[in-house]
Parts: C-alpha cells; sequence; structure tokens
C-alpha cells in the first residue's frame, strides 16, 4: 500500500504516501482532511507551529519560506509537495522540487507572484485578455502611463498583494503623486480601470495526464476588497471562461486546481483580472455541492490520481466568515440549511477570514 | 471563543475547545475531521500512537483502556469526553466523567457492553421487543436454554463479540456441547434464531437539550458476519425504527449518535439486534448525503451544540472495503458516482474495515 509508482517524471501516490504542503493556513487544513478521506498523509511546513493546519497535519515543520535548506529537508520526508499560498519564494519551490515531486511547479509561481509578469504571461503566451496595463517604477513613468491607460486606473505593487492590500485607485491627475507616495518604492504596475458588470471565477483542475476538469462558473461579490459570497453555478455560463482557464494550465503544464478571476463586461466579454496557482477562496462552495470538493480535487491532482467529478448537484452560496462574524456562530449552527466551516483561529482580528458557510439553495 | 460555558452539568463547548475521544480507530478519525470543520480541536486515547486517527488529531495519549490513572489525566485535557468503541471499561470511562463531561455518558457503555444486560435494559425498562433470550453459564443452562428457546439458536458470549466473532448457530441438539466448548468459559446469552425479512438500522442522535433528530431508515446486507452494504434511505420505512430509537436515548439520558440495528420479519415488525453507543458503521453514507453527516452529528451533541440536519437529499449506496477490496482504490477514484473514503490504514489483513465508497444513486 505504501508503495509509490513512479513512470518517469509521473509518480503516482498510493494510499499511505505523504504528501508536503508548504503554508498551514486553511486551505492548507481543508486540504489536509481532504487528502486523510483518501488515506494519504500531510506533512505542513509553516512558519508558525500553531498554524490553522496543524491540528490535522501528521506534522509541523516550523520554517521561514525563504529557507531553502529547510525546504527542501522537509521535501525529502514527502512523496510530493504542494503549497497553499502563492507567495513561496521561486528558489524555495525550486529547492523542493530538486528532491520530490513538486505539483504544481515553481513557473505558476513565477507567473503567479508578480503581477506584471502574470500580465505579460496571459496577454502575450496564452492570448487572453487582460486589462491594459504599463510598468511603473517611478513617478515620471506612472505619469506617461497615466496618460495612456486613462483614468481611473489602478496602481498596484507588482508582489505580494492580496485582499486589496498593495493597491490605490487614481481618479484624477492630482492624485498621482499621493498614490506613488503609498506604494513606492516597490515596483508597480498601473492597469486600466475596468468598468465590469460582475466578478466571476472559475476553479479548474489539470491532472498528471493533462485532463482538465473545471466547475461551473462562480458569481463572486466582494466587500472592502475582500471575498464576501461566492454564489454556484453561476447564471449565464457560456463555457468560455472554462476554456480559458484550460488554455492557461496547458501554458503552465499544471498539475492541480488553479483559480481564475474575472471581470465580466456588460456585452459578456471576459476579462482575466488574476490567476491563484493553489485552491482557491471562491471553490469553498464545491464542499457542500455533492461532487469531489476542490480540496480533494488538488489532491487527487498532486497525488497523480484520476480527477474527481466537477458537477454539483444543487446550486450553494458560501459567505466567509471576516472578522468577529464568526461570533454568530451559535446560530449559523441552527439552521439546517447552513454547512459551517470554521478554521479554528483564536484570534479575531479585522479583516481576518475565521471560517465560512455553505448555504444550499432550494433552486438548482 | 476559547471559553467553554457551563450552566450546571450542560457545558457547551465552543469553537477552539478540545474533545477527547477514546479509541483511535477510522470512527475516531472521521470524527476528527468532523470536529475540524467545527473549528474544534481533537485529542486521541489509545493503545496505539499509530491508530488511524493520529494523522488528523491534535495529540495522541497512549495507553492502555483499563488505565484509569491514564485516562483521568487523558480527560483532564479535554474540554468534553466521548469514545468511539463500545468497549471501554466503565470504570475507566467513569473515572473520565470524574473530571470533565463524558459524552454520551457511562450508563450508554454498560447497557451495550453485555448482551445480556442489553437485552434485558431493552425488553424490560424500554419496553421494546427483542429476540427470545436466556442466560448461559453452563452445559447445563445450555441444554435446558434451547429447550426453551427452540433449534435453530445462537449462543453467543455476553461481553466482547463483534463482526460475528463470538458467536455460534446451534442447529441441532447434536451440535450443543461442541457450542459450549467453542466458547466456554465465557458468560454467554442464547437467542432465539429469528427468521427475519430484512436487517434494517437506524442512526439517532440526542443533544444536550434531549432534542432528538434520525437519520432515514437504512438496509444492511451483511456478508460473513460484517457489514457490506448500507442502503439509505431504505424502502418502506413507517417511522417506527425512529420511534424505538427515540425511546432508547430518552432512556439512557444519551447525548451523542448511537446506531440500533434491527431485524424486519415478514410482517414488518422490528426486533432490536443490538445497540451501538457510538456513530456507527451503516450511518457512513451520511458523508455524502448532503445533510449534515453522523460524524459532525456526534462532534454537535458531545459539544453541546444544536443538531444538524437529517435529510438525505439523494439516495446513497455505503460498501464496505473489506481487505484486500481496498487494492482497486485505483479503478473506485476514477468513478465519477463514487466518493472514497480510506482510513490510512497500513497492513491489509483479511476481514480488516479498509475504507468504504459512498455510491450516489441516480434514483432518490
Amino acid at each position: 500500500m505504501n508503495a509509490v509508482s513512479s513512470r518517469g517524471a509521473q509518480t503516482i501516490l498510493a494510499p499511505g504516501s505523504t504528501i508536503g504542503i508548504l503554508g498551514g493556513g486553511q486551505l492548507g487544513r481543508m486540504l489536509a482532511v481532504a487528502a486523510s478521506r483518501l488515506g494519504l498523509n500531510v506533512h505542513i511546513y509553516s512558519p508558525s507551529a500553531e498554524c490553522p493546519a496543524a491540528p490535522v497535519a501528521q506534522t509541523v515543520s516550523v520554517g521561514a519560506f525563504d529557507d531553502v535548506e529547510a525546504i527542501i529537508k522537509f521535501a525529502k520526508t514527502c512523496d510530493a509537495v504542494t503549497y497553499e499560498f502563492e507567495n513561496v519564494p521561486a528558489v524555495s519551490a525550486k529547492g523542493a522540487s530538486s528532491v520530490t515531486p513538486l505539483r504544481p511547479g515553481a513557473r505558476a509561481l513565477d507567473v503567479s507572484q508578480d503581477r506584471l509578469i502574470e500580465k505579460s504571461f496571459l496577454r502575450a503566451q496564452v492570448g487572453v485578455e487582460v486589462a491594459g496595463f504599463e510598468d511603473v517604477n517611478s513617478v515620471y513613468d506612472l505619469k506617461r502611463a497615466v496618460k495612456r491607460l486613462g483614468l481611473p486606473c489602478v496602481l498596484k505593487t507588482r508582489r505580494l498583494g492580496y485582499d486589496g492590500k498593495g493597491q490605490v485607485i487614481i481618479r484624477s491627475e492630482a492624485e498621482i503623486d499621493a498614490a506613488w507616495t503609498t506604494l513606492a518604492p516597490a515596483p508597480c504596475i498601473l492597469e486600466a480601470f475596468i468598468p465590469f458588470e460582475r466578478e466571476v471565477s472559475i476553479v479548474a483542475a489539470r491532472g498528471l495526464d493533462g485532463q482538465i476538469k473545471a466547475y461551473p462558473l462562480t458569481e463572486n461579490v466582494h466587500r472592502n476588497h475582500i471575498l464576501h459570497t461566492s454564489t454556484a453555478p453561476a447564471t449565464q455560463d457560456n463555457g468560455s471562461a472554462a476554456k480559458i482557464a484550460a488554455k492557461i494550465l496547458d501554458h503552465l503544464d499544471y498539475v492541480g486546481v488553479m483559480g481564475v478571476e474575472f471581470f465580466q463586461m456588460t456585452d459578456g466579454r471576459l476579462i482575466v483580472n488574476e490567476i491563484a496557482p493553489r485552491v482557491h477562496n471562491s471553490g469553498h462552495w464545491t464542499q457542500d455541492a455533492g461532487c469531489t470538493d476542490q480540496f480533494e480535487q488538488h489532491i487527487r491532482a498532486v497525488a497523480g490520481w484520476p480527477l474527481g467529478d466537477t458537477t454539483p448537484r444543487h446550486r450553494v452560496v458560501m459567505t466567509n466568515l471576516i472578522g468577529d462574524d464568526v461570533e454568530a456562530w451559535a446560530t449559523l449552527a441552527k439552521d439546517p440549511a447552513t454547512h459551517l466551516h470554521l478554521y479554528g483561529k483564536s484570534e479575531i482580528r479585522e479583516g481576518r477570514k475565521m471560517g465560512h458557510i455553505n448555504r444550499i439553495s432550494p433552486s438548482t
């Protein structure tokens, strides 16, 4: 049972094998649970021993994400390694992949860690539509870029932004200097503002054999730049989001689950906003949809197993529990249509994701 | 978040609290996963550090089940304690309950550990129908009991029987001596043979507030005395099994999930075969039925939370993977209608439960 069968780079993990996860947040926690269902063990690598994934993982190795030696040592205890957040330094990921299969590969990190590289890759190599963008390294660059892209527009740091952090909207020329001062001296990207009709996303997986399976289109609502609700299946899905995701997955020779976020225009056109090389918050609804959930799907791909079913049996509305939203747990636990998911975080902080609920909708 | 609120014996566990589980088999493993979903931590007490629950539990305390001092020490690290198998010695369970709320209580163990006490309790106190039975402590007792109950009949040890172990069918008077020799000198019970139409069971829960919720009736097929398949909802459920289960739960002032197994006669009458004061193999189908699964339901009850929804959204057929059945995992993983659950047991043995599959049936 414990054997790992190998065909070149095509290592298949049998039940009893161990998957290493770089990162120990709530995504790692839910991945560990999914792995246990398939008889697979999980080792976590995290800067904190008290991370959300720790209570459900076999071991936690505590270390910094830029400690390449420690990550290589960790990877040697695993039959395959994956990651649950996209800011693992590429050099660390490459270190892990030098001793153990890394799925998805380091290239997905290279591309998704830097908004400039990401947008260039999507436009030039994959050939999908993204917002207009310009490289910005000085206030001079910024002024020229604003002229090219028009107002309003959005200045973002190239790296390490999430949940609205590291970005500033510029609505008039008078705001340019202040915007630059806020983010400088970080290398930035200026993006044209997209007057979207709605925000949608797709979660799709690619297996070791190249097979691709996408979940249905999901409609997302953000509050204060943080995902608030995801509803799936979204209305008016013409299949183009799944096609775009498949192109991206193939271009990266990707193995695992990816989240792709889009702006949808009034004419229906989809503009790729960003990609996340991991399980995605807008895919949490899959846990209570009656099909294979995104966490098990990712584990299946990482283990080299066939991908599972992605057809939901009913509509689900996922709502994040942010900060003190979680204090309503006792009330939420009473509602028969609500599935409660808590991440075991003891400290409540404003804007912190503490859990989520999946509400089954009566209409399908 | 970490606070435990207490109203006399009515301790409610908030997210962040710790549930102790006596036993670390697959039931403990699946209970630990359910607890993590609700933001609760799990400590396991098991004779083996390498038990199936270990990889998904926060800690494992290794000790014997009859080591009362060790169990008391373990219970002190938990906000509530439960058990995943019914042969925890009552003295150990009582030790745990002297320092921490024990749910279900020790009385459920007293009753279910001994077939003679169990059947007497069910008939005399609860007032439900059981097979005719006689106390047997000698071959003389046995001969007299066979005369009273008639042939065929079944000789069983009073304690520690499971999956057909510790029982012998007696079909003729010539077999009496051999049957006694097989099981002696263990105290035994002789039971009348029930010519049943089918075997059914019900999994029901009782909350700390006395609320009772039952899942639908489940039809079970055994092979070699081991559960092979459970299909739910069963056809022809007139609600009487749920009523019987509710009576038993109330009589024990029970908190948690219980499994009640029945023989159903051709005239529809239900005869209680046995009760299991824990989550039950015939309730594994609830994991993929779209409602609260039995593991979360048990954790909710133990934590003092409201019980969850028990209405399945579709029919499910659960099939156990026994011994080398598990070697088909790669084929089973390909079927979109099959949800695979493996227990992480490395050693395959004949008759050992290695995992199960839940197949969603197209008809509801």
